[in-house]
């Protein structure tokens, strides 16, 4: 038996033919601009990428580039006439960039316009269980869940990594589906015996080959979010024979991460109608 | 074999004396101001219960007494004062007021004064890891864990509830200490089987009796959060046989309650040192 392949990468192209029949259908045009400083190229080619399904949804993209070495006050003033820009719906700052601390730029976006909900309000809104923006990963991987109709209601559900970036908000997002949720972690006594109870497993950990068959309860979803490159191959979470136990197992790649970028325009629009006020 | 009582009344009197001499040691009076709205009997025994212990901590606390049926906006315009005045440290709203609604009194508070912790900017925090105020509850859980040397560290945590209030700040507190924490609810399919793995089991639901003694890991320390009047008698969510399985176990009442209201005054010292910035 070979599990059912979660083909995010058609699941993607699915959502975001939907995103774009309801973006035709709205009375203005939605508005996402990205930030970046300096001239990295794998930024530049994450941004282009993201550029690329704006454009697809039929989302107008704006994309701003400071020159390196741009000191915070200017990017702060950036992100501040961005904020109170009506015409503006999503902001978009690429990470890391060089001298200027996180935390400052997270804070310094508009809530409402924070398309990748890393916002302490936003962080606060989603536990909190009132309309929030989530970032992208956690998002497709629900999204990923209702395209394979994969029951999360009493379900066990065990994500294993505790960052901000997926599994915390992750938790938070299958909580809210009314899963039982467990969040594991490197201080994990003993993790088999706890993944071996998902019903819904997630892998967010970044640590090549963690799991493996032994660790899986038959007939679950396994989610792989861990990307790591090893010598030259990019390896995720997830042993690839695991899929001789899951019911369901994400590719690597081709699995969550199609579905994280175009959850950043399913973001866009989200900002976009509550902050005009259409339904 | 009967479990050890994790008397909070106790450990409540030793955190309170500690608390005193940190006050004492400090350049200056913390002040907490409690904000009421008409003649409630209830709410005006629970201000007073915590009035009393501010000033056996060494706290200065003032009540504000607004008449029944105020609006809205003179709520707002006082607590907007409050957040301004230098000299107060905590604020804390005595909810539910009838005609306003309680979100928007919540987010009135100042982050910094929100000694009940419920402000989406102290939830977001909390969950992100950085500096925050929490609600009580889930801080006097921890404490009387630390007080009875509980270890939270690669244990298994279930916390049953999901509420604002308790569960939710319980869970992350619990991650923060590196359990692994598993949330149930209503929702999950077999909860005598999740609750058994538990090494730290925290009932906090409102249903009287729900935690039986076979639902319960032998020697697990078990918490009882739940509050329910029947027939005249305060009933917890803990069977009160379940002190023949586990190692420890909250009386009822005498428990959580106790640690619960010694938190308030354990954030107010918080926020005052903080706010002061005296470390």
């Amino acid at each position: 038996m070979s599990a059912t392949v979660l083909d995010g990468k058609a699941a993607s192209v699915a959502v975001l033919k939907s995103l774009a029949e309801r973006v035709a259908a709205l009375p203005f045009v939605p508005k996402l601009v990205f930030v970046r400083v300096g001239d990295d190229p794998a930024s530049a080619s994450y941004v282009r990428s993201k550029e690329r399904l704006a454009a697809k949804a039929g989302i107008f993209s704006e994309t701003m580039l400071l020159p390196e070495g741009s000191s915070e006050r200017d990017l702060l003033a950036l992100v501040a006439r961005l904020n109170t820009d009506d015409e503006v719906d999503g902001i978009l700052v690429q990470l890391p960039i060089a001298g200027i601390a996180e935390q400052t730029i997270l804070e310094s976006i508009a809530p409402a316009k924070d398309v990748d909900g890393l916002h302490p309000r936003n962080v606060g809104d989603l536990w909190r269980g009132a309309p929030s923006l989530v970032p992208a990963t956690p998002m497709g991987i629900l999204a990923l869940c209702d395209h394979y109709q994969i029951a999360l209601s009493g379900a066990e559900a065990v994500v294993i990594g505790r960052s901000n970036l997926v599994g915390k908000p992750l938790a938070a997002l299958l909580l809210g589906r009314n899963a039982t949720v467990t969040i594991a972690h490197s201080r994990t006594t003993d993790l088999a015996n706890v993944s071996r109870r998902a019903d819904v497993l997630i892998a967010a950990v970044g640590s090549p080959g963690l799991i493996t068959p032994e660790m899986v309860k038959p007939g679950s979803a396994v989610f792989d979010v861990g990307l790591t490159r090893v010598e030259g191959k990019i390896v995720g979470d997830v042993r690839r024979d695991v899929s001789e136990v899951a019911g369901y197992l994400t590719p690597m790649p081709g699995g969550t991460g199609p579905m994280t970028v175009v959850m950043v325009i399913a973001n866009t629009l989200l900002a976009a109608t509550r902050r005009r006020g259409v339904a």
